[in-house]
């Protein structure tokens, strides 16, 4: 799919669009609408009850989205955290220098796409947003750029509170900010985004003594720097070469992509990336890429990255407290394995990789547990009698599902409707419901129907829309 | 309870903290620990679920917190949204002027709480924390200081998208930004926030057509600016001299708080605001009030809005385009009623109106639906045997609740750690489990210990942490 079809379909039917845009929008800033707003969430939902449940003592914070500079200066953010910019001298186009030359270095010049003129002028530009804080504002803040930090500056305070065990996981999933210098591509390129982050505190010496959570043959599609393609491989290749804690964190990723967020397993992989690649502040570093149309090949969506101490270390340097933690009769900074995941990209890959267009109709064929809304409760034709029966139900459901009633239009567009927007399950109430309580449960994917009684209803599609659970696959570890 | 108490008890045991504290944090900045998160998001949680099923047609949208100018100069914000701030030429401190003195005005000159000056300079600060973007820095942004307008400026499309229906109420869940003079008080005065916020659109012909929500007789405290104290009404005295959807909603706000949040009835009120404090663009406004000793007395936890056509009006005056929607035959603007609610705040009116100090133990007496953790699972003694039994159940109930497990300290010690955080139930593994596989599930609030097999855990505890749907004793309309 083309990033048009994806931007028209979301914007039309209440999934994001263009933030302010009555205003002429602002580039790379975006509102949900209804049904993004519930997709979002069911993705942030299922990360939480993912990810937070994978190992014992793994907690969710909410930091703040504005820190003090100190925090980016310990960080590297102020002095790293920049982008390539190039500026053309004759026509005065502004653009990331690598997007214009795949390589761009001294032995490359670049070229200008609008005018040709050569650019000879690249500067770093820092990609933090500045607030000025009180009265003066003479206090500078920033907008975190990423959400790890929040974790960092606070785990000493919750590690104490979690009564000092190790491993530690601290969530957070919230916004992140980036002045981006040519935002683009719907939601893969964003100036306000959000983040699900992971970090894994742990005893640097216990890197290799967790158990493999995975079979020993349990396969994902890997891509590394010395090979041309893509390439399956197994949990036990990857343990002989990465430590097992390392290991545990990729394989949780890609399957929260294949078996939970459900994205077909040939568009996933694991990409290692080089060591020119690797942001500034990993030892090891790897990408879960989703092969996206719309990105023109496999797109970045989350990482999994060792920072090692780099964090801590910073902090306990600028703060000039010391950060170290006491265990075993040793004294040490934690290292941490962070498990970083691009939400709006999801999202983004969720409907390009679902949105079908079958003969009859345009389907978004999204796993049931993922789906904005769940069931559409319609009166067969606009009878009172009908239209009493389904509201009763739509009201009893609604305290369950997201649930939608509608009573406009033929039944069949009613369907068509609903499986534009991914809606699994349908419950018509029909003539015969009156004499015997019974509805029809149409089902979105194979539009089959059941004849059920009411009072079955509520079951029926709680059983239906239970997912699986991770931990029939995965062993949970203490 | 003083305000440090709250503070020092939400600090040390995982509720909230500054932020970034380490380097020194700002003020007005904290982040959520690990049961502030949790507690917080069932705050939301249960707001969602009680304000979005209230009236069909409600959805939830989640808009940019990084708005362009020109929302604000539509919305009145870059004029208006400003405190007076006093700068003493003595001694140089700043303060909110309305801080120093109850009426502050030209017969009443404003002295130093400092060093005794007269303060002469008294200029309008504006709130809003401006943020620049793009490469050269030339386009201005703002933080938003309110959800609300991200609702205003995306309502055409939502409404198109929503198959043109009013009433249409769209909430949104987010942060708002404040660069408050002043800031203090804990939770009470942030310069970054939670609002839940719910806009209630609506022709304003029909603003006395919604039938009463409540029975005539349901009783609330009110407090009007003619009368010197507050006392009780029913719905029948307000519905007689207020429209009746902002009647619905005055209700549905007290009630959220007396029966959903379960504040106690004594504490809460609903002030009418006069002329002079409404604020700009309200015709009608009426907050929700917590009596909360911290802050010295009856504080504004959320207010009901009429904000009439005020935002939709300058939206469309500002961006020059058409903005009224055609219904029946005539095309008029949608007026707006807000229900507005501070999440920071009723976390911090949850922990001090519930938070007891008994003679053994200190108890957050919190509704269980609330609680941050549902469920402790201990192994009576440190037995291998009871210790696996105790991890199987704290696995189990772990998918479904909110759990910890904790084997260390004396039982008694364990049961009180709980009953500090208002963890409602523990089930505690003992010698006779061995035998007839068995717990005991002991209750917070009475300390009464029921037996109970296994299997009947989990559903033991769904019944018992499922809280009354508020549409027992609220009709649901069409």
């Amino acid at each position: 799919m083309k990033i048009d079809d994806i931007s028209t379909y979301a914007a039309k039917l209440g999934f994001f669009s263009p933030a302010s845009e009555i205003h002429g929008s602002m580039a790379g800033l975006y509102d949900y609408g209804y049904l993004g707003t519930l997709l979002k969430r069911n993705v942030e939902e299922m990360w939480r009850k993912y990810f937070l449940t994978l190992r014992p003592n793994s907690w969710e914070l909410e930091t703040s989205l504005l820190m003090p500079q100190k925090v980016f200066v310990a960080s590297g953010h102020l002095e790293n955290f920049n982008d390539p910019l190039a500026q053309c001298s004759k026509c005065g186009l502004k653009l990331k220098a690598d997007q214009i030359n795949e390589s761009p270095n001294a032995n490359h010049p670049i070229k200008c796409p609008r005018c040709g003129n050569l650019i000879d002028s690249v500067r770093p530009m820092n990609l933090m947003f500045e607030v000025k804080m009180g009265t003066t504002g003479s206090e500078s803040a920033y907008l975190r750029p990423e959400t790890a930090q929040g974790a960092y500056v606070s785990f000493h305070r919750q590690f104490k509170t979690l009564h000092e065990r190790l491993p530690l996981s601290l969530g957070i999933i919230g916004k992140a900010f980036r002045n981006e210098i040519s935002p683009r591509q719907g939601l893969l390129r964003l100036r306000e985004l959000t983040q699900a982050e992971l970090q894994i505190f742990f005893d640097p010496q216990e890197i290799d003594s967790e158990a493999l959570l995975f079979p020993p043959e349990y396969k994902v599609a890997v891509k590394r720097p010395t090979e041309n393609e893509s390439f399956e491989v197994d949990a036990a290749y990857l343990s002989k070469e990465l430590p097992k804690l390392y290991v545990n964190s990729m394989l949780s990723v890609y399957m929260f992509f294949t078996e939970r967020l459900h994205i077909p397993g040939e568009r996933v992989r694991l990409r290692e990336l080089g060591s020119q690649e690797k942001a500034f502040y990993n030892k090891l570093h790897w990408d879960i890429e989703v092969n996206l149309e719309s990105a023109g090949g496999y797109t970045e969506c989350g990482g999994i990255h060792y920072r090692t101490d780099h964090d801590l270390q910073g902090h306990q340097n600028v703060a000039g407290k010391d950060l170290q933690i006491l265990r075993n009769g040793r004294k040490f900074l934690p290292h941490v394995i962070e498990l970083s995941l691009g939400v709006d990209r999801c999202v983004w890959s969720l409907l390009e990789t679902n949105l079908l267009d079958e003969p009859q109709r345009k389907l978004l064929k999204i796993s049931p547990a993922l789906s904005p809304v769940k069931v559409a409760i319609f009166p067969l034709v606009s009878k009172d009698e009908l239209i009493d029966i389904a509201l009763r139900i739509y009201r009893d459901l609604s305290n369950t599902f997201v649930s939608v009633y509608d009573e406009s239009g033929s039944i069949g567009r009613r369907y068509r409707r609903q499986d534009e927007i991914g809606t699994p399950y349908a419950v018509t109430v029909d003539h015969d419901t009156i004499s015997d309580n019974s509805v029809t449960i149409r089902v979105r994917d194979d539009m089959t129907q059941t004849r059920l009684g009411i009072g079955q209803v509520k079951s029926w599609l709680s059983d239906h829309l239970d997912d699986r659970p991770h931990t029939e696959a995965v062993t949970t570890i203490r």
